[in-house]
């Protein structure tokens, strides 16, 4: 295991690529490997991008990348696929772009479409930011597609958080509003050469400014991602948003609440695991005709439940 | 309470909408209603219609609300609004056709938006479809946005799922198969008025008829919704497709999963808050600190959490 890591830290590209298969693995192995990148964490930024489907993520990260590069940086990026491929019918051709990158020895793109991972995407996209830092890639990028909708809560993983946005909301601001202010740190607008693009980006501009007096103003920016337009203004701008998250401490707040987040949703899954154990007992279809033909409550049915939960949990322990 | 029950069964418009936003209400007020219409639980067929933004669902359901009420039906609609606002921007024009029939008395139609609900969007479904039940509208049509991805499985809600697609899709039938064979009983292609829509029809049931000797064929029906070309044909077949779910027992199946999801979820948001209160607790500091250092497993980390969280379930039960 110390090998593998040592490995990793040299830059050793199929060991990584070996570990982060390893990362959706429920045996010993991935479990061990999980525990002990976690004390390797670094000081490096992440970035997350999220945004509707067809707003120009992946183009952004693509122009983000060539960016990076010049200046001399190795570039990470995990790209968490939308868990229903309903969503975004269009992405795997934006995305063919992007990997053009995969064969730079200072880049490596991951992307996780996997439903299989213990304690979902949201661990996924962790344990694999986590073993690129680990590889000494700086920055590291994580997409997601939808806002609010999305198993992964990019705001809980990443240090920054872009919001991007494509012309086709326009007349939406004080719906999407809500949601965006919370998570976003950088509002981009993308497509500015489009005309409804521009219209959006004024209308979203006079929308926050109104928030700019708040403890967490959220900054407009319109680029073109294509044509590159607006992106050197954009990524100094990140740049300078993470030296502010590193100086202030929030790195490290933020580095305790992933942590945190993963206890809670282990927890959470561990107790799922045992409740469809326990859904198994006899009792329960008893417990179900009581509750339809109105004879329990819901909150009695739940009492009798967890108890069978709690007593098949000490009965055979997973 | 009794009252209430009683007066919704007479018809009484007004005590059905007091009786839906109590739905939401962790008052005991709210859960002694809820508690005491599942045992009214009638033989009333629910219909599920599900797919991308942008599909037609609405105009779809406006369509046959017209064609039920011309053969005399009472119809109950749960409208299901997305968690987040961003993944649907299109469609609160779409619904105001749908709204005209909210003036006919023997319409309902409830719009549910909110992530106030104990148990989430998928438990105020069921509750709002069973008072229409009770106030005796037949059928009760459930609308809900996206496949995979939404908090309501409708599937796991309706008698009938149908799922509707419209043009833009064409190119990802690979993709989209594998989640919609699952829960699809009908495969609608809207706008078939459009090539593009036409060309998705014949891919579809090329793709489909492969799935023909299966458990659980799916049928694949264009229509043009906006002119209501096809929509009797695909009223005629929902009506024979719900025989067959109540004449083969189906139906009583249904109702028991749809009960032991309510236990289910309920269940897991007990044991949520337990957590959450249990998270306060000092001493998950340290174990943050200890799991972020690598000195404890996630595991035993886990393990440690949930003995807190029993303990402070049996000091303080909620």
């Amino acid at each position: 295991m110390d090998t593998l890591v040592d490995r990793i830290r040299q830059g050793d590209r199929r060991c990584l690529a070996r570990a982060m298969s390893l990362m959706d693995s429920a045996e010993p192995q991935g479990r061990r490997l999980r525990d002990s990148i976690r004390r390797h964490s670094a000081q490096v930024p992440w970035w997350g991008f999220t945004g509707p489907p067809g707003a120009g993520k992946s183009t952004l990260i693509d122009a983000l990348l060539i960016r990076l590069r010049a200046r001399g940086r190795r570039v990470g990026v995990v790209a968490v696929d939308p868990t229903s491929p309903l969503s975004d019918g269009a992405f795997l051709g934006d995305r063919v772009r992007m990997m053009r990158h995969a064969v730079d020895p200072d880049v490596f793109i991951r992307s996780l479409a996997t439903h299989h991972s213990p304690g979902g995407l949201s661990d996924a996209t962790l344990h694999c930011a986590r073993l690129l830092e680990l590889a000494r890639f700086d920055p590291v990028l994580i997409e997601t597609v939808g806002v609010g909708q999305s198993e992964v809560d990019v705001a809980d993983v990443a240090d920054v958080c872009v919001v991007v946005l494509g012309p086709g909301y326009g007349d939406d601001i004080q719906l999407i509003k809500a949601g965006l202010l919370e998570i976003a740190d950088l509002l981009v607008v993308n497509k500015c050469d489009l005309p409804d693009a521009n219209r959006l980006l004024t209308a979203v501009r006079q929308e926050f400014a109104a928030a700019a007096g708040t403890d967490r103003p959220v900054e407009v920016v319109g680029i073109e991602a294509k044509s590159g337009k607006g992106v050197d203004e954009l990524l100094d701008r990140l740049l300078e948003l993470d030296r502010s998250v590193r100086d202030t401490g929030r790195r490290n707040q933020l580095q305790y609440r992933r942590v945190l987040g993963e206890i809670k949703r282990a927890a959470m899954l561990t107790y799922q695991r045992a409740l469809h154990r326990g859904l198994e007992d006899g009792a329960v279809r008893e417990l179900v005709d009581k509750l339809a033909r109105g004879d329990l409550s819901l909150e009695s049915a739940v009492a009798q439940l967890s108890a069978t939960v709690a007593g098949a949990r000490e009965d055979a322990p997973d």
